[in-house]
């Protein structure tokens, strides 16, 4: 794909602005906009200091300072939207500030732009339906931050046309993104629902008192996300029995069938859970060190990003 | 811990000459016995092999030739264990397969040897109660291969005593392994729980249309699996919103309660989908590539475990 002309990124937050620099790695020119202009200050500012240490990790095949020249503050959605060929919505996860946003793009937009939302968990058919750009809109949900973490979700809502899904998907794939289609509107989408799946199960057995949360961190950082980390769970197994993944159900598929039955009548987590699994986590981290922390992560991610960017592809 | 007497594998398939390897790697002399003569046979020079591909992956601080002097074949099973510090059983994952080797190991072993069991499903209450080593007798249950990926589960049960978890406890951290206590005996233990939790649902994505094996794999190779890789599932929900995890869990606890609430009625895996997983990753993988794939498999572990090891630690 070869696009000659800019994207604009409407919220300017930390998942806008981590968007903008995704789009300006991979040499779009890039519309910033918030309403809040003091969003929008900071957001390029911001933007420099992540291209920075992007280029320290050596995942930047330009330097920063060209890679920071595409990003442009705009001063309205208009002037945001004029002649973009694709909007990357990232405002607050509100159904009244999405629809909002999607009415106004509905006045401006040309008949040929493309919206994606990185909407975490509201679905497009809740905001985006019975508009003019209607078709054209659909959710292409970021892991935060998108420029470290390639996978996004694309889910069209029934009003979604073919041509608009194809668009997005060719565009993230321009950009390096790993783009996973969800074929159905479905709440939490697919990552959000294996990583409930996953919590459900740890915040269960820490209430029985099964495993600490340093334990159970431990058996996934240590154990089990190794193989997810490159093969994700179906190629796990699929390797894990002598005749594939049919081989392996036939084994496990009554063990976990059973593990699933187990916990079908648990409740959602209450106060007295919540503050029993915060009180062990403090024990491994505490309150003030939590920034420390995140920055150490961040790190991590780019140590891994490029490591997964130079490792041998498959 | 300075462990000078030798342990010893019991059962020395593809599990026990793992940990074999990982036992000879930290220095230990390991006896190796297998009642079956052909298993015996293969395991030292397999275990040969791998340790010259650890060696070529930086991962052994000794030549393969001097960490494989030390493991020794061993005629018997009293000769394997006659002035063993610890046996790592890990015979045929069979109820009265392991209950008759504890009959045998009663009968023979000194006051002070321990039992690690490598069970990954079947609690040590289930055969080793009642017996005069049952207060020393535990679940160890590693990943396969032990000397790559480093978690271990230890599992006591209701009659094993505190002194054999320390035990065991210390000689895992001693050979470099990551110990996990799994406080109460439960179906699956902690690692196969969390993994049965993550592929129900993916099952019932794939089941419902919602996406693809392919398309649930690049969510959690390409997105989730990054962070769980070093930092577990509670850590990166700690991380995750502004006040840690309790914040977390009350911002998007009620999202993850209405996820589970929507899987409660699923039943087992029936033929029908197990048939059509199968074809959608057979798609991507024939079955005469299946065993190609798994030494991939294997190199990106060994690849991964050299990156961990060199990393900075935490």
């Amino acid at each position: 794909m070869h696009l000659e002309k800019p994207v604009a990124v409407v919220g300017a937050g930390l998942v806008g602005a981590g968007w903008a620099i995704a789009f300006a790695r991979a040499g779009l020119t890039v519309r910033v906009y918030d309403a809040n202009p003091g969003t929008s200050e900071q957001a390029l500012p911001w933007a420099a200091q992540q291209l920075a240490a992007l280029h320290t990790h050596g995942l930047l095949s330009e330097s920063p300072q060209v890679v920071a020249s595409r990003l442009v503050l705009a001063g309205s959605l208009s002037e945001a939207v004029d002649g973009a060929a694709y909007v990357q919505e990232s405002v607050l996860e509100r159904l009244d500030v999405k629809r909002k946003l999607m009415e106004d793009l509905d006045a401006i937009a040309s008949p040929a732009l493309i919206i994606g939302s990185s909407s975490s968990g509201i679905p497009a058919s809740a905001f985006a339906t019975n508009l003019r750009i209607s078709p054209r809109v659909l959710i292409a949900h970021p892991v935060n931050p998108p420029y470290l973490v390639p996978v996004v979700e694309l889910v069209p809502s029934p009003q979604t046309s073919g041509q608009a899904v194809e668009f997005v998907d060719r565009l993230m794939v321009a950009i390096g993104q790993s783009v996973v289609h969800v074929r159905k509107e479905i709440e939490g989408f697919v990552l959000n629902r294996l990583q409930a799946a996953l919590l459900r199960e740890a915040w269960a057995l820490h209430r029985d008192g099964v495993a600490s949360c340093e334990d159970i961190d431990k058996t996934v950082r240590d154990g089990l996300g190794w193989r997810w980390s490159f093969m994700g769970p179906f190629e796990t197994i699929d390797l894990n029995a002598p005749g594939g993944v049919a081989d392996y159900a036939n084994r496990l598929g009554s063990l976990y069938y059973s593990i699933a039955k187990s916990r079908v009548n648990d409740g959602p987590w209450d106060a007295e859970l919540i503050a029993r699994i915060e009180v062990d986590r403090r024990q491994h981290l505490s309150t003030d060190d939590l920034a420390a922390r995140r920055n150490w992560r961040d790190e991590r991610l780019m140590e891994f990003a490029s490591g997964k960017l130079t490792a041998v592809k498959e």
